[in-house]
């Protein structure tokens, strides 16, 4: 399967990197064909890896990874144009940070909205699921980063699309029984609003090699 | 130590009864003193069990728990009179949850404000302390009703406070290990923006009887 990972940043190249070495072919996109970071990546990751615009690698991708900052990631969807998602599989990994008043940022967009809902109803036409955002992308990419059980959230309206986005979590590493379904796009508002969170325990913890349990 | 409890809903009627279980003198507080939840509570409680005014129980407490409804609970303090807070524990559970565009209900106080900050900034002269918000009033009072290691969260801008509130956790049966400061005030963003979240994980349990653990 062929992956389009949107965003040159850490998230968008550590998720690359894993992807890759599970064998896809991946494209990285930017801004404009040709980014620096973009291309550097794909040097150092090999045959299966390539870079392009944001419209080149969504287009390339039967699913595609928004690993752009979520600030940015509406425009960044814009340019890779709502007909090269149509129909896919869009994985929004993204979390909005607002540090224009200091740190810490403020985190998602309030109380009554989440990215994740605003992608889905931006580009109506993509399946959009929202997952992994919870973590940092070393977690997210091996979970055994952090000993023991814990767990990653997915929320989307289309179940084939947690599906088939589960199944590739579970080549990351990440054990069936702790991919945890939160249901509806909707639930994006409780993965993004986390984040405040977690930012916190990084505070606590002094790296961002933890992550969240649900016990019961 | 006398504990003044504000608030006759589930969540005061639990942490009220389990003060008065660990031998304190509780006096629970509402709009009016007479209040008929507070009365039957008080009566089934015993001798170290009233009620009043939330300014009866306010002055009454030398430790104070704000278990009104978040979107109430500024006017309720402001009853309970800035006079009979100042220079006490203020222990803060609220959540603010707004039903009015229906379920699930928005969450919190947006992106850059925390209803915890908002008591503190209010009620200068309290030493607030944001704890216990992020669960089931079950588990915040017996944290075995979950199986397993889980965390209990606190913030506040008073350091003496904190351990206080500590004190108190630890006799509810929480592990000094599982009692996570996250710093100042400003990180009930976290702990209230959670709560979104932790709506999200009730209808995947199907019951309030979880929480989340720390792993790293």
């Amino acid at each position: 399967m062929n992956i389009g990972v949107l965003g040159t940043g850490m998230v968008g190249r550590t998720i690359a990197s894993r992807l890759v070495g599970l064998g896809y072919e991946v494209k990285m996109g930017s801004r404009e064909a040709g980014n620096e970071k973009a291309r550097e990546w794909a040097q150092e990751a090999g045959s299966k890896a390539g870079e392009g615009s944001f419209a080149d690698a969504a287009a390339f991708g039967e699913l595609v990874f928004n690993c752009t900052a979520g600030e940015h990631s509406i425009a960044a969807l814009e340019q890779a144009d709502a007909s090269n998602l149509a129909g896919k599989v869009l994985v929004d990994v993204a979390n909005v940070l607002d540090f224009s008043g200091g740190r810490p940022p403020a985190v998602g967009l309030g109380t009554k909205d989440s990215l994740g809902e605003q992608i889905q109803r931006s580009f109506p036409e993509a399946k959009v699921v929202k997952a992994l955002n919870t973590m940092n992308c070393d977690v997210m990419v091996d979970p055994t980063k952090v000993p023991g059980d814990h767990d990653v959230f997915i929320c989307g309206e289309d179940e084939d699309a947690k599906a088939q986005v589960a199944r590739v979590l579970r080549e990351f590493g990440w054990p069936a029984e702790h991919i945890v379904d939160l249901g509806g796009i909707s639930a994006a508002r409780g993965t993004e609003g986390y984040v405040a969170l977690w930012l916190n325990l990084m505070g606590v913890v002094g790296t961002g090699q933890f992550n969240i349990a649900l016990v019961r």
